[in-house]
């Protein structure tokens, strides 16, 4: 990154009007650098609306969101058989959020054979397998344990799939990418539980099992589950919803979706991976040379914009904010960058702390839209220091059939009429 | 603090069973510490369950909690007038709850005459008075300024107003002290919108107002204006609540609940205080030799208990975890400190990171329940040097009439049955 000395915050700092991210430390600088009086109307006598003049409702035991935005719903692709409704997911609407903390409403969702209704007094977690003490626990049992909390991202495994095509299809962030949401996870540490019922040296993996129709199961690195794997029973301070695993879900922070098993019902700890559907046919990455990656859990270091992004139309040239995330299942955000030239020259974004590991940035970089075409683009680097690919090298090392773990360079294209496209370039 | 050596971590580390912090550091201690076995039933064959032998249900646009959670709701003291629902609180059930974020659909709420339901298309915000262009801003304007998110608390200047009682009453943590929540609020820096409006030099205070039928307005300093104040659209990701606000609020981190005015429609800037009910005969602080104190803003450095607490019974001798939440409205949290004896000895609690300003902090703290009466209390320390003071030295500073702004150390009595309940020790 080039610092200049002595520049003006409204100065461009990269091409085709990205700014300086140091507009947003100065104050006011930003109606300096955009032009005052751009977004505001003049003062006019403010009207006495009508719930102003009537006394408001009363209190609800569990609140919901404004009449006003019942739009701000997930999205759900019809079911391909109308028979499996259960299969299949529903998607973060990630153009209509801020911040980093996915309401547990919206958190996108991937079911193999829908949502069970559990009652958590009946339901019960074994380890079994390669320990000295099998163990049964009960949901009041786990919530003895000392537990913990933290804040990371779950992406599935598949989410952004659809950047495959060999055109780029008309889809907005939420379509593509919206497999992907963030919580305040709690839980007991699973390497708690496991050195309770005693693991015996010939372990190495773990079968973990949901509750579900389809007891969706994943084999584990013994080494992650005595790392940093949770049992959770809380997300975003209340009982996990059962669309996220009700009562017990794992959770693998940084590793695939898939993995991070909901309804968790069974550990069984074995000396080598189960070889399970959703691990061989499934969630592996076909290359282009007729093999195959398996067993790649973290998910890399990735990036998007939510803003501006297809649905959300520019309503003039002038200043924007542009608007996205960043994570990596590898360790902290340390960089993003963002392009308005489709990666010709990039500028720095703005990083919104708190940074934690394996949970999402959200990044921030002022832009002055001249009202031309623009191609905008964001890069990651992680603190391993891995860098996000383009969509060519990315192919160029994988191929394009590989489906999970995409994570090359997004592109929005924006048009004369402030329209965004999904692109490739 | 002192520090042992040597010292093993299932050793005690204050009077009545409170063991070290550092067992939550080192997995497998806890087994050795608390004793194997303790919380699990041993193994028994695996019961398939009805939910797994037919397939779940499919997805749902904006999720909601299990059916089984249908007693997680905030609470809601009878209302002193029928004629006047929306008049009062609802209080985050915070011994339900855990992790620092609150659930939007828990946050507690506090109306002066109900919630509106404010059309966001038909809504404005003015800022008038003393500047030098007066502004009016709808919600689309407002969403084109630079944004940012942060994790603050809210508390009303009003919790925790039971424990100037007399007599301690049998109360629980969500009724005594329910009139808090924690938020991912995401924003404008109300600096940015002063900035294009130019404050005159004169000017010194705010007053807001909101667009409820109370109209309740604040008279805020200039400086915190101008400081952290933010202009929020967005609360834990998705559009404020109706309850908090919506569409716009006030957040004005660390300062007492009512000043963050919700449903925000004027800012106007004066010399002086607007000298309104809710800074006069309502959120000032009565102090024992008939004076007052007024425009106390800050939250001062707080803490509890939220488990165990009243209704959470003890099920018999052996390890708890402690936990808790601890915040202050002038910084961060520093330490929080755990006793078991009622203040006769203190161990240091873990505190779970990330630590922010203004924002609550959990603390964890493992105890050792012999089975005999305990009394537990928790005391804050933040990163200005201020410690809670016990409720004789709160008293003796200030008397108990004050009602707003109570922050002395709580206890809650464990008797020998394990039930607990609110004392004054």
């Amino acid at each position: 990154m080039v610092r200049r000395k002595n520049s003006h915050p409204g100065d461009p700092t990269a091409g085709n009007g990205m700014l300086s991210r140091r507009i947003f430390l100065e104050g006011g600088l930003v109606t300096a650098a955009t032009g005052a009086g751009l977004f505001s109307a003049s003062a006019e006598p403010l009207a006495v609306q009508p719930w102003m003049k009537v006394p408001g409702t009363g209190f609800a035991g569990y609140g919901q969101p404004s009449q006003f935005e019942s739009k701000v719903v997930r999205f759900i692709p019809a079911p391909p058989n109308p028979a499996t409704q259960g299969v299949g997911a529903a998607r973060t609407p990630l153009h209509l959020l801020e911040g980093i903390i996915t309401p547990s409403g919206l958190h996108f969702e991937r079911s193999h054979s829908g949502i069970p209704d559990i009652d958590p007094d009946q339901h019960r977690l074994v380890i079994h397998g390669l320990v000295k003490r099998p163990l049964v626990f009960t949901v009041e049992a786990l919530s003895r344990y000392p537990i913990l909390s933290r804040i990371a991202f779950l992406e599935c495994g598949g989410n952004s799939q659809a950047l495959n095509a060999p055109q780029a299809q008309s889809l907005n962030v939420t379509a593509i990418h919206g497999l992907l949401g963030c919580q305040e996870w709690t839980g007991v540490r699973l390497s708690t539980l496991l050195d309770e019922a005693g693991v015996e040296p010939t372990a190495r993996w773990m079968i973990a099992e949901g509750a579900d129709a389809a007891a969706m199961s994943r084999s584990v690195p013994l080494a992650k589950a005595m790392d940093d794997a949770l049992v959770c029973l809380y997300q975003n301070g209340e009982h996990v919803r059962p669309s996220n695993g009700y009562p017990v879900r794992l959770l693998l922070p940084g590793f695939e979706g898939n993995m991070n098993v909901k309804w968790l019902r069974r550990l069984k700890l074995t000396t080598g991976p189960a070889m399970i559907k959703d691990e061989t046919s499934k969630y592996s990455i076909l290359l282009k040379d007729e093999k195959a990656w398996q067993f790649v859990f973290p998910i890399e270091v990735k990036s998007l914009i939510t803003r501006p992004s297809p649905g959300l139309t520019l309503t003039g040239p002038g200043f924007y904010e542009i608007s996205g995330l960043a994570w990596s299942g590898n360790g902290n955000i340390r960089q993003v960058d963002v392009s308005a030239d489709g990666g010709g020259s990039w500028a720095p974004a703005a990083l919104q702390g708190p940074i934690l590991p394996k949970a999402p940035v959200r990044f921030r970089a002022p832009w002055q839209w001249n009202g031309g075409p623009a191609v905008l683009q964001s890069r990651a680097t992680d603190d391993t220091g891995m860098v996000q690919p383009t969509r060519a090298a990315f192919a160029a090392e994988r191929g394009l059939r590989g489906i999970y773990h995409y994570n090359a360079i997004a592109s929005w294209r924006i048009d004369e009429k402030g329209e965004a496209t999904n692109v490739y370039a």
